[in-house]
């Protein structure tokens, strides 16, 4: 009796979660949605609750303020875009090129995650709240950005200077994301992206040319 | 007579611009302090016109509309650090070190003028009358900027792949620029601009470690 008891409740609780998190996930799309279309200032909590077709009630109690839905939005497809570009990476032919290395930092940092984080990021700016969530979620992001292109890259850190190249790269992709939210900047980022490849090679990889 | 009365004119007419050059510049000047303090949604032309001490209407005569303004502050303290930038790299010795430059560089895109821009750029993603006027003042700048990077790191542009590199320096200072709005990333920039300096000596510029 115990035991079926508990498969019971358990077969309940299954679903209510999965609909919690299906729920939230609704939510945290639609606000990253919402950053994208209409920046922070035009983002607000009862348009999230509107697009994700969730009530009002039901997302106060997930995210009881704008800057709690923007953080974890924000956080979120940092993770579901952390798991594409590792996948992304793992589909590239062996040996991996660093100049295809590069393609996959620049797809992600013009994506539409990048344009969310960048409304974020220019917003905590001013705002000290939003600071205190966004500049720990930066450092993680950053953090966890430079371990991957460490290891995709091929790259021993040990090495002079190793990491410095690293986090220039990240830098310049930084940069030519932003770029690109001013003017499609795809020509342009392409020829500077199979420049930087040559250096990364002479310089870092060991790689030669391709 | 008639000089003598030309000249009377002449008198009257210097201060006169003088007093509207100088009250523009005010009303500008204020623009981007708002724009660095509070952002572009917290800049409003009623607390421009209060912190420059200018009339609302001599403002809205000059600058009819926030967008106006918000432009033409960007556009003008752009020039003024232009000027300062090319007027510092005059000041270091010669032969100018890559390195010095790429602190120039760096100290440009950290400075209050970077981050009035990216408070206009970003608002122009999501503002299509903003990003009329923001898209050739940044290509503008952009030219400009890159204009004067070829002339201070002493590169022959005609070399294959000279112009990617001088563009991916500035898009690197940028991403820099925009990591610095965050946290406080001086000691990570200078030892990314050490790096980077080696790299451009070893494959542009012709110049050994200094």
């Amino acid at each position: 009796m115990t035991t079926s008891q508990g498969a019971t409740r358990e077969q309940g609780r299954v679903p209510q979660e999965e609909r919690t998190r299906a729920m939230r996930a609704r939510l945290l799309e639609a606000t990253v949605e919402l950053l994208v279309e209409r920046g922070f200032s035009g983002t607000s909590t009862t348009l999230v609750s509107e697009r994700a077709g969730v009530s009002r009630g039901a997302q106060l109690h997930h995210f009881p303020t704008k800057n709690d839905l923007v953080v974890a939005a924000v956080e979120h497809l940092t993770q579901v875009r952390g798991a594409e570009l590792a996948a992304a990476a793992a589909r590239l032919p062996a040996p991996r090129s660093t100049r295809a290395v590069l393609d996959l930092l620049g797809d992600h940092f013009t994506s539409p995650v990048f344009t969310a984080a960048l409304e974020l990021w220019v917003a905590a700016r001013t705002d000290p709240d939003l600071m205190a969530a966004v500049g720990p979620l930066e450092q993680k992001v950053g953090r966890e950005v430079h371990r991957l292109s460490v290891e995709l890259l091929g790259v021993d850190e040990t090495a002079p200077g190793a990491r410095e190249l690293v986090q220039a790269t990240l830098d310049l992709v930084r940069g030519l994301g932003l770029a690109n939210t001013i003017t499609d900047d795809r020509r342009r980022r392409e020829a500077i992206l199979d420049r930087w490849a040559l250096v990364l090679d002479a310089t870092l990889t060991g790689r030669t040319r391709a």
